[in-house]
């Protein structure tokens, strides 16, 4: 197994600049490791070995020409298979879409492409990216690389899963109650929910809707900052997209956290049920950012409302997006798609006025609070991976579970403050299960997020850990 | 009658600027005109002329003092009366909010007096902005400076009226379905719808709209740019606000058009009725871009679709924010609002996905159109300012129309777009009546908008014809 396949994504960057490893040669070191841990991990679907090493070969003879490489050049990457990719499969998990493959790359595949990524595969999700449990009828279920009876969480699931097995250096996701940071959480890695319109998302099926961001994962904070240095950047094609270039986030994410107030509350103030293993490993950590000079605060932001408003949005955004394929083959989809949709059909014009009037209410809400915390820490995920042949965890801390959505909502809350949120590896249960924590930060506070997730992992390390997955 | 009330805005602030006139003066004067005109006009409806006259003097002995001023120092100014004003009256137009008196500046006034601007009183508006025709039971209607007969327009028709007769310098308004540009067009001033979030609006009932905005009004293209630049820029309490600050248009507008592509399309390829005079005032203009250097074709994007996302997203918007209003005072409301409110009332969660729909391919299709063409002329309104005592037109260029909204596509339809809009002074018909020109530019295209309105403004100087008021 290579070492170098476990290096952060900046070092391999580095490394292929200084000349001491080639694209071709790294490339290949991560197809080995795909040869090797994928049959176990199931997270990469659709492989494409010879083009990535065409790919490389190619990006190897432009930097030896003296051309100018982009950020990313020649680092491997993984495409969530719901993005889709010019000539290479894009199923999103469903059999409906078995055999397509797309003639165009969506936005953030180009722009991944035309930083010098290199796309070795696409990594998988559950049907259409619904739900934080990574297992569809075209491939299977992804297994946590730290425990393979359990889930790499979702539905970045086969992304969070590749990386924590060093099969790629860097893997885009998109997030909409959680699908960037319950995988990371999940498998010890660094995924970012970025703020709505930070990475524009093109095509979109609800281009104003600020519910499903695209964005970044990876190994090390650092990591995820590199990508979304790439990623993030207005572009036409997004009506919601943030002016701020990309560049913002390509400097060092070095920063002096002296003084910060930061809130904590792992349940969201009793908000939602946490399993006591997942506060515990979390509880253990927070003194963390006392020695990094904060004053930390048990402390939350009222998010009364923001149960309705994601329940609703979601299930609104599930019948514009999806309703087409419930009405045609309600017989390929699972069945947790087809209820959402049918949540959806059941809306009214006033239902959707009340959750926007109170998005609008929460909005300014957490927008005060961020005027007395500049940070808020809470749990991840509210329970640690689960089996992976379950669909859905349907008891947290003693708690029944009644749908596919109920355990994601020390996630999904945030998503309904518009707050860009990372999950950061913050240890293990005794059992070894990783624990993520969830940073959150003030509208647009991407890099004060992603600077504390830095400080923390400077300090703590536990992304060093790796999973205990051997050669066959 | 004083000269100064009817230089333009910019001109104002540099004579106060070199001490040729001071604030106290200049609010003087206005006021003056105020007593002279507004009883024929019936723009501002709530004056304050006390509190006006004593802040011009404490912006003068500021300015004596040495003290850095804002933009708008000393420039007397109309706030339309939806706006929120901390201790001046502010009844929306209706009579459930006769005596009500906010305890706060709204965003857009913060701004205005932060910059400087003197407040001298509210510009009537329809009940709620609703309509293009500024009546209401409260204070009446605003009478056309051009023939007082006639309306207006609206919803900020005080605004414009008040600006057209020199009563103050600059006037803010707010636009859904043309409430800047109509009234602009009908009086022979300037307005600019700006792109959604270039001006950010605090409070709102729902903060992620993109179909009323904020924006400012004035007698040139220059005012209306002086009065952006300090309206426009990034606020925290709107989570669509653009973050270019408002300083891009604080700029000289002046600017070369040679090469630009313009389309030209009074009717929107035949999709809206116009009346055959404002056609042809608008068409006898049209060469004065090709001397200006620009090509124009007559084109225009497929608007399919617009229709219906403005009709359903209007009614949905009037549900949530004017729906507690509609079941506790229907009595209170005009027959308009309660209808309109009550079409929201019908829409179902699919409506609102189909609206959506195709408000995204209506969007992409726009976009496209702007990479063919820099700008897009039509006209504003399909009519010339019509007889102040009929609720709306029924008759457009032969064709019947069926409610209050139907006559206003022509400026309707480019909000569903999400561009940016211009209403500049064109010529007037053979009645005298003022007719505008609507410079549509690309998303975010506020700047090139207001330069190629400006190139035009220079080119003809229309807004230099005067309405025919006289002394009492």
């Amino acid at each position: 197994m290579s070492e170098l396949c476990f290096l952060p994504a900046t070092e391999l960057a580095a490394l292929l600049r200084r000349r001491e490893v080639s694209a071709r040669e790294l490339t290949q070191a991560h197809l080995d490791q795909i040869e090797r841990v994928n049959p176990q991990i199931n997270a990469i679907v659709t492989l494409v070995a010879e083009r990535a090493l065409a790919e490389a070969a190619a990006a190897d003879e432009q930097f030896a020409a003296g051309r100018e490489v982009g950020p990313l050049h020649g680092l491997p990457l993984a495409v969530k298979d719901t993005h889709e990719t010019a000539g290479i499969r894009t199923t999103y998990g469903s059999p409906i879409f078995e055999t397509h493959v797309p003639d165009r790359d969506e936005l953030v595949v180009q722009r991944e492409r035309a930083a010098g990524a290199v796309v070795v595969g696409k990594s998988n999700v559950p049907e259409f990216a619904a739900g934080s449990h990574t297992f569809n009828p075209l491939f299977g279920a992804t297994r946590n690389p730290y425990d393979l009876s359990r889930t790499a969480g979702g539905s970045s699931g086969g992304a969070a899963a590749a990386l924590a097995t060093g099969m790629v250096a860097l893997a885009d996701g998109s997030d909409m109650g959680g699908s960037l940071r319950n995988p990371a959480s999940f498998c010890n890695v660094v995924g970012l929910r970025p703020s709505p319109g930070r990475v524009p998302t093109w095509p979109s099926a609800a281009p104003w809707s600020t519910m499903s961001v695209q964005g970044p994962l990876g190994r090390t904070v650092g990591d995820v900052a590199l990508l979304l240095s790439v990623l993030a950047g207005p572009d036409a094609r997004s009506p919601i997209a943030i002016e701020q270039p990309g560049s913002l986030f390509a400097a060092a994410m070095d920063s002096d956290l002296t003084g910060l107030r930061v809130a904590w509350s792992p349940d969201l103030g009793g908000a939602v049920p946490v399993d006591r293993e997942v506060v515990d490993v979390l509880a253990a950590q927070v003194g963390v950012f006392e020695g990094l000079g904060c004053s930390v605060d048990e402390a939350c932001p009222d998010l009364a409302g923001a149960d309705e408003v994601f329940r609703t949005l979601r299930a609104w955004l599930f019948d514009l997006s999806l309703g087409t394929h419930r009405d045609r083959h309600p017989d390929l989809l699972k069945a947790a798609i087809v209820w959402n949709v049918d949540e959806g059909r059941k809306l009214s014009g006033a239902d959707l006025a009340r959750a926007e009037t109170l998005h609008g209410q929460l909005f300014h809400r957490v927008r005060e609070f961020f005027g007395r915390y500049d940070l808020l820490l809470l749990s991840v995920s509210q329970v640690v991976p689960f089996d992976a042949s379950l669909e859905y965890p349907t008891l947290v801390a003693g708690r029944t579970q009644q749908t596919y959505l109920d355990w994601m909502r020390s996630a999904y809350l945030v998503t309904a403050t518009g707050c860009p949120a990372l999950s950061v590896p913050a240890g293990f249960t005794a059992q070894g299960l990783p624990v993520g924590l969830q940073v959150v930060g003030p509208h647009h506070g991407d890099l004060a997020v992603l600077r504390a997730g830095h400080a923390f992992e400077q300090a703590t390390g536990f992304w060093r850990r790796r999973p205990p997955v051997r050669d066959p």
